[in-house]
């Protein structure tokens, strides 16, 4: 599998373009937000990048349509497999349903029955493992010997990083250069597109990568040079509980500034104000990224920040400040 | 006050085009969002005004604002009044505190804490009656009385009513003709600015409210040729419950094409369904259009339809549906 990869294709900006061209179609060109009020609150003059408007609730949808729609008719036939608990299996599913080919997802049989069934809904099949590591790589590989099933790895793939790369090209076309991006980071998919495209064409803006102090693998991987993982982080922003890959790694350690960490507790004042000030519904793992600015304001006062605003996919009955 | 008067002046398009100069650069263009899946569910093509974006989180930001920047710096020296235990308070102090001036909000001393202190927030002045109609008028003759202030009714003022006509000029501009436009109806403010403007611009434009079922007044005023008062109305639409006065009844009985009801599940389903698909905030008053066209699919199918999103102020701690 391409975990196990040694000499990897990193992409370049010509994929993101040419993303962006293959992906135009089954996506959308999310909005960017401002509030005067959180402007008031960091003295910072912020730009949201709304991605939680995109399809699937997710940036997701960006790599995970670019790896769909760049397939040979004769791969795509035998359909895509990965294996996710979270968006990036909505994503996946999106996709090729848009294209109509199948979409295997392997998860856990102890998620969520809701996840389960947002998969479902948007096309995909899921097929259940036990709750490790090991037996979710081993499910994959059956799926994918018995169907020939193109995998798609939710971050450590090329063609997923460019498709996110696509994110910070709009953003940076609407509202023109900044002096810094943020972005919450789990694996590493969309800070590493934001890397790939912004060193490109606005190698002046600082690139923040955002994350929760009780999944800090990012944290201590910048600092010790080589990738540390999590073991088994529990935190509300379950989007970024995984670890880096050596294609994400490659653009965290080469362009990322700095890794800022972020508390629960701010995490979910963050999201709370984000809902009741901007009226958008933000995941958790989305307000990882304001929280950050929140607790740095002296790094991004008097700065224009874009905000990547990953995703809405949150369960309605369950909200964290309740 | 402006309640008894008989002798009405009615406003006309050239005050809407006065209006959008005059609040330009105190409210947002609100953007225009549009949900697949939404059109999917009703078969119609729906374009939703985002007025839950709006400055005080309200389309009320434009009447309150069209009536603060009009008035002369004497009279404006003297500060606003109204009273209003919701938006309408919020929106009139949003409005006077970017002028400077004061701006006092008579409120039952039974309304929310919450509520109370939003309108602080916002920079208004909180003085407290009685919950009783004649405790709250007379309390407000004395607040104009001491001061000489300004009165602002919420929607039965010209100057209010053409400043919500602002928000179906930018629909219009901005998505082109529409089959029909949906709104909520409360006292019918923003009813009525939409009457007046597309009726001017837009006239074959069928002009819908939509109206909780335990909040019928309009609906039976509209069936009975005359204005008929709700009794103490009980609905989660807390901006729905008041009646129609003159002016509004004017654009209401002479534009409005049906009045359509809706039952307080079906509102919370809507308002539920929106911030999932479409993560977006919105307040229950506003999931009333989209509840209606639920409702009533075989009237909208096939159409271009706009929805006014009147607003998004919800306490994120009392969710319906929890």
């Amino acid at each position: 599998m391409n975990d196990q990869s040694t000499d990897i294709y990193i992409p370049t900006f010509e994929d993101v373009k040419a993303a962006r061209e293959r992906i135009a179609p089954h996506v959308h060109r999310t909005p960017v937000l401002t509030s005067s009020t959180f402007d008031r609150m960091t003295g910072a003059e912020l730009y949201f990048k709304c991605e939680n408007f995109q399809k699937a609730g997710v940036f997701k949808a960006r790599g995970a349509s670019n790896a769909v729609f760049g397939l040979s008719d004769e791969q795509a036939a035998r359909g895509v497999a990965t294996h996710s608990s979270g968006n990036h299996g909505l994503a996946l599913s999106y996709a090729a349903g848009r294209r109509g080919i199948t979409a295997t997802v392997v998860m856990p049989r102890t998620a969520p029955e809701a996840k389960k069934a947002a998969v479902r809904g948007y096309g995909g099949t899921v097929v259940e493992c036990e709750p490790s590591t090991s037996a979710r790589e081993a499910r994959l590989e059956e799926v994918i010997a018995e169907s020939g099933a193109d995998f798609v790895h939710p971050y450590n793939d090329h063609r997923v990083i460019a498709g996110q790369g696509t994110c910070s090209l709009e953003l940076h076309e609407d509202v023109g250069p900044l002096d810094a991006v943020i972005a919450p980071i789990g694996g590493g998919g969309m800070i590493s597109g934001t890397c790939l495209t912004l060193s490109n064409i606005a190698p002046q803006t600082k690139i923040y990568a955002a994350e929760p102090e009780q999944a800090d693998d990012v944290y201590r991987s910048f600092h010790a040079g080589r990738i540390i993982e999590d073991d088994a982080p529990q935190t509300i922003a379950d989007g970024l509980k995984v670890s880096m890959r050596p294609r994400t790694w490659h653009f965290v350690s080469s362009y990322v500034t700095d890794v800022l960490l972020v508390s629960e507790q701010e995490i979910i004042d963050a999201m709370r104000l984000t809902w009741q000030r901007m009226k958008i519904v933000i995941e958790p793992s989305s307000a990882v990224a304001l929280a950050a600015v929140f607790r740095n304001k002296d790094l991004f006062a008097g700065k224009r920040v874009g905000v990547i605003v990953t995703g809405g996919n949150v369960d309605l009955d369950r909200l964290p400040w309740l």
